[in-house]
């Protein structure tokens, strides 16, 4: 039996526990499931016996030594700030290591000692990062075999809610980590480059510089740019490309309404508030407002950010119940950002029969023979339930998929790694088809980046 | 002869020098100036006997330490970074110190070593921090001793232009340094309290969130809230006053043409821009702008920043010179905040025959017996020319009428400190009246904050 140590049992590894279950038999694996509480671990094992459950904490060095060093290969889940003294660790013990995280300068560090020990450390091979990176290369690398020049790459991903349970006004719910919904976009300015111009968009513009997509028959989709595209030319191999441009799929109309929480400034996390426990919902309104002795809270607000009477946003605000006077915050020493997501969780919460919905947009435009052309490749993924969701599907099965193809032998170039070559996506994704994760690709005219054009 | 050692000889130490000067024959005083440079300190010196430039750099920790044991008291006037490693020789060989800068982390911690060596380390003892300090704490002492209760403090100083000099629409000119002009109100949201509400305004929407105040016969004002106005309740001892706000001044309409720059993003100091040095100032605009394959920077910038046809910020931009495509940026690798000051430059720098102007004004409201009072004390000081400018006199003579006290023995009391209590305030606001620094006090209605009368 082969050991696969799998480091967090949260909602990202229920598909990829899943996959490895079903397979154990006939590949003969035997999972070890840490968690800091084995309650979900023991949900998701659901008494298969070839599994535990074990109470894993990270910070706990003799533990993680012990069971790295039991395992044949180690599946990091935690967030990617806690991979890095695992990764050390199987270094130490020469184990192979997959993550679903971005690939951070201390791992990255890791890489020249991962290859003298021949070991894959395989990262950022969830959804996005991950089935973005094998779906784009896979289409670049043909479109480069053909001899053909890249001259546009634009890549769109998004978490959002399934229509059958879209119900609210925000067309959003919280399918992964409400927190780093409430921070997107911070730490910087979006940097991309279109036509061969460098654009840049601070924070505060972020979510008025949107740009729309239409996905096959799922209808329009809004995107708003994502910090750094310009890295991802070297990382693509594209780094005389005139347009590259990655961005954050939303409903139509959320980013405009969610702008107004970043004017306000309640999306800051960099300071708390004064007493932040006992402030109502209005009062938290209020501090980012002028002062008036007289004034109504809605007035303010509506005057400071030039908010029509007939603007469906304020219908959004409300739905939050933000102006509530007797809804107490309740947290103490907050901050702005994390008071914002107390009062978006009471509403955005995904609900027991609520479904998810992750898409993703690539398009690409080249030449050849003077000729230019552009293809659009989609792809839609429903979830099944709160469990298995189309976000741990379409992060934990990538995962699933790759660690078992190290165990095996078949992918094998070692170092720290993300999955752009052929070796890693073609198999993967492959094999991503038969559980429903599967691109549609079509010919489109070329219309390079063209504002007034994005609608196809 | 006392050796006074002074470091730094730049833009603000011109009128602590001459003052030392002054005073060295009658004083029996010994002036050691030094800088990386001695070419401006020679110019102040101007051949007088009592003092000698010397070539200083902080960072040679042995002439460091051998010119801080030969002095009898030290000024830094070096920016606040450089003055901890001065401070720590200063303990270690026994001597009083002054800086005019905000005491920072590193030096709050050399409080206790200070007492314990009888040490005066006086700080924030320029104009803004230093005259504003002296004169609030001398009108709320004398609130305080009349048995009054203190219902609101707000404190606005601005360096600028004088009238006199001031010939452009912006009506500024950089006073001080640029590059903390160009970065203003960065570094997290202005917090300050009014009437007992918490207000904190994140930087994307300072400059839009001005006051006014009229200053005697010098006409109307604005101000933007400084950083942090709350952290003076407890120095100033006003813990619980309903009212406590400090801001910058400008002259009205600067700050929502200002407003423009922070809206494209070119006042980040974060990241650099690609080929920066390349760009003529019409591509910087357009980095912050939507692509467009055919619309002008013009027209994008109105449509995007909504400026009317007739809107005097349009007339301001043009006279920057921002949508000339051949001037070039010219500098390597720069954030846009380096750009933009450098354009800035172009068009901000005093001339030779320019005046500087620096204006204060403090509103102290109180209660006594039921009844409610208002002062209001303000300051308005004239630069002679461009060496013994306003900010000269306002910063380096507070700095040096304490520094000849401290020699003498006149203040003493020990410890890392700013000017807050009489045995300090007193003598020197008296002095500083002899160079022409004088508030003018005078009682009017109480108005409480209130933001529809803030005219007064």
């Amino acid at each position: 039996m082969k050991n696969i140590l799998i480091i967090g049992a949260g909602k990202s590894s229920s598909s990829l526990i899943k996959y490895l279950l079903d397979k154990s038999g006939s590949e003969n694996l035997q999972l070890t499931i840490g968690d800091i509480s084995t309650k979900n671990a023991l949900k998701l094992i659901n008494n298969h016996k070839n599994a535990k459950a074990i109470i894993f904490d990270v910070f706990d060095k003799n533990q993680r030594k012990k069971q790295v060093q039991k395992a044949a290969i180690v599946i990091s889940m935690l967030p990617a700030s806690l991979h890095i003294e695992i990764a050390k660790d199987c270094i130490t013990f020469n184990k192979n290591l997959v993550t679903a995280s971005y690939i951070s300068d201390e791992m990255n560090a890791l890489d020249e000692a991962a290859k003298k020990k021949g070991l894959v450390f395989m990262n950022e091979i969830g959804v996005d990062p991950g089935i973005d990176h094998m779906s784009a290369m896979k289409v670049i690398d043909t479109i480069r075999a053909k001899g053909a020049k890249m001259l546009l790459f634009e890549s769109f991903t998004g978490g959002l809610v399934a229509p059958e349970s879209d119900n609210n006004l925000w067309n959003y719910k919280f399918t992964w980590n409400p927190r780093n919904v409430v921070l997107a976009g911070q730490g910087g300015a979006a940097m991309f480059i279109q036509e061969g111009t460098y654009k840049y968009i601070p924070y505060h513009k972020l979510f008025r510089r949107t740009e729309f997509l239409k996905i096959n028959e799922n209808g329009i989709f809004e995107a708003y740019a994502n910090r750094d595209s310009l890295k991802y030319r070297s990382i693509y191999g594209l780094d005389s490309i005139p347009t590259m441009y990655r961005g954050t799929i939303r409903k139509i109309g959320f980013s405009r309404a969610w702008n107004i929480f970043v004017q306000l400034g309640m999306t800051d996390d960099s300071y708390t508030i004064e007493d932040s426990e006992n402030l109502s919902y209005r009062d938290y309104i209020n501090l980012f407002l002028a002062y008036s002795p007289s004034d109504s809270v809605e007035l303010k607000l509506r005057s400071y950010l030039k908010i029509d009477q007939d603007d469906v946003m304020w219908a959004k605000l409300e739905e939050l119940d933000l102006f509530n006077p007797k809804k107490k915050v309740g947290l103490k020493n907050a901050t702005p950002a994390q008071i914002l997501q107390k009062i978006l969780e009471d509403s955005w919460t995904l609900q027991e029969n609520d479904k998810d919905m992750i898409v993703m947009q690539h398009l690409f435009g080249y030449e050849i023979d003077a000729k230019k052309y552009q293809i659009e490749s989609s792809l839609v993924v429903l979830g099944e339930n709160q469990t298995y969701t189309a976000m741990a599907k379409t992060v934990g099965l990538p995962v699933a998929i790759a660690a078992l193809k190290i165990l095996k032998g078949e992918i094998k170039t070692p170092g720290v790694q993300r999955p752009i070559t052929k070796e890693i996506y073609e198999p993967i994704l492959q094999e991503l088809e038969n559980y429903g994760i599967k691109f549609t690709e079509k010919e489109v005219p070329y219309l390079g980046y063209n504002p007034n054009h994005v609608i196809g």
